[in-house]
């Protein structure tokens, strides 16, 4: 057994030959890492979509709860999220890592494995990015470009009145399982297949999948107005798609999908804990309008992506968004989404 | 006059439409701030260029030194300064900022007017990024993009035993101007023109110029055989250079550029600090090589830029680096570059 290296010992060149060992780029990256900039080739008449976002230690993620390999897939996978929400194939990746000089490097290992298993699962390759020191946390800021046709690109404007409301997979995990961790709930090991219900939820809010597959197909497909992915809850990110198309909506509370385990967990709850599934963070499905006359064609494509997804509303014209609960009465959500600013 | 707005009571929606608001997209934005991700559209037959850099509070920066306008500025010149030394043309931003909760609403203005103010002078458009709150200091992530035909793209490999190799503009006056802030110099109020010796060389610290025009027109010429942007000293640079060209070089000491005012600055020195030329950081020059051929064309293309540039040293089929002084011996500079993980 060596012991365990800090990352000071390797020096920004060695860090920089580290993190580029796995990395094999195909012919659309013409220069990857190791030049002043990366240089690579959108297909023919196809448009550039770029998304980033920064991850700071102790804000988005604890370390004592984010293992590296799965901190490392999430970084890159919220970003993907953002361009599979766009309905594009996700092709190239940045990563700059402000990082503590006393950070084990076996963490940054496991780190770039975990980002390059993301990577590899959704035809990404690492072409460039940042490393420097950080006097404080770990600092990960991710971007992600892609590239579509301009005709299947699909944005948060568009959205009709009439049109239904869906969603894909569950709402509610990532953030049942952030409370899990909260209350002190320890990780599993990665253990692959057959996790339990509170490992499910916990692993969804560690291991995010996004629907790249899914937001590809249904851009193909040309049967959806408007799209954007659940990183806030249904009801803040519903919200940016009824803002930016000039729309609302009505929401309907018990058609909100949730998972077995999400069920389950919810015995400990005094009530059953809506704002979990309307204003939870980080689930990372895609929720998307379309014509009610689709909705054949669309749950059948979603199928063919390994996902379910359900209309659970209807657009507006009338500008609100409002859940309706079983019996019709507007339901009133106790908070929406996050504000990072909150004081 | 209005007491004194911390960001955190503008909210994260907020605080995007306020950065958005000063922002005009031309035609090669398709979809700018304000969806899951970016749309653009690279020129017919162009290559896309990418560099990212991330800037941390007390690792890049101090508060105290860097006012917010410079800062601005500062965070996208070096990522312009990047696709400069591809010889591209700087296209796209992105700005991603964790801040402390408390920060001043006017400090955040005045950052986003010095960056676009930087973005305006190099014809780049601000498409997207992300904001969020640190626990610790202010983290700056700016990634720019840029486009140019394959062929005209400069590399670090490519420079030839023969050739000449060039540096343009001075070197180690940022090197030189951060000495002076460490030893207690007061950052001048932005005065504009007329700036005395100190005040340029802390401005040259402060708000360096990305050679951006020189970088295409060099690019355009294809007189150039490699290129680097010098941010770590012409020493590390250099060696970057030779390394992915497989080459050495000799550098003369005493043709290295310095500026009049740091001629003055050195008084105060018991010797002349041939380090900070060497290896002073962030001058954001560029270094290039070039066969001796093309001096006159190379002096009066750079002239046309505003720029000036000149021969410093031979490259070599040997791969060291070494650097001779006056006499002909070599001399042995004290350090190289600057190292982040340093213990």
């Amino acid at each position: 057994m060596t012991r365990d290296k800090k990352i000071s010992e390797l020096g920004e060149f060695g860090l920089i030959s580290r993190i580029a060992a796995g990395v094999f780029a195909p012919d659309n990256v013409i220069t990857g890492i190791g030049d002043d900039a990366a240089v690579t080739v959108t297909d023919q008449g196809m448009q550039l979509l770029t998304s980033t976002d920064m991850l700071l230690e102790d804000v988005h993620f604890r370390r004592r709860w984010h293992d590296p390999y799965r901190l490392g897939r999430k970084s890159l996978a919220v970003n993907i999220s953002d361009i599979a929400a766009m309905g594009a194939i996700p092709r190239w990746a940045l990563l700059s890592l402000a990082m503590p000089s006393d950070l084990p490097l076996n963490f940054l290992d496991d780190f770039t494995r975990g980002f390059l298993s993301m990577a590899g699962e959704h035809g990404v390759t690492l072409i460039g990015g940042d490393t420097c020191s950080s006097r404080s946390g770990l600092v990960i800021s991710v971007t992600v470009m892609g590239e579509q046709l301009p005709a299947l690109i699909l944005r948060r404007s568009g959205a009709r009145p009439g049109d239904d409301v869906w969603v894909t997979g569950t709402l509610g995990d990532a953030a049942m399982g952030l409370k899990l961790l909260e209350d002190g709930c320890v990780p599993s090991p990665l253990t692959g297949e057959g996790q339990g219900g509170g490992d499910y939820l916990v692993s969804r809010q560690l291991d995010p999948t996004p629907r790249s597959a899914a937001g590809l197909a249904l851009a193909g497909a040309g049967l959806v107005t408007a799209m954007i992915d659940i990183s806030d809850g249904i009801l803040a990110d519903f919200g940016h798609i009824a803002e930016m198309s000039g729309v609302g909506a009505t929401l309907r509370l018990n058609d909100l999908p949730v998972s077995v385990p999400f069920r389950t967990a919810v015995r400990a709850f005094p009530q059953f804990p809506h704002h979990l599934v309307l204003s939870g963070g980080e689930d990372y499905e895609l929720c998307f309008t379309a014509a009610p006359i689709h909705r054949e064609k669309i749950t059948e494509l979603l199928k063919k992506c390994s996902l379910a997804g359900m209309p659970v509303g209807i657009v507006t014209s009338s500008p609100e968004v409002q859940v309706l609960d079983a019996d019709g009465a507007s339901f009133l959500p106790k908070k929406q989404g996050f504000n990072h600013f909150a004081p």
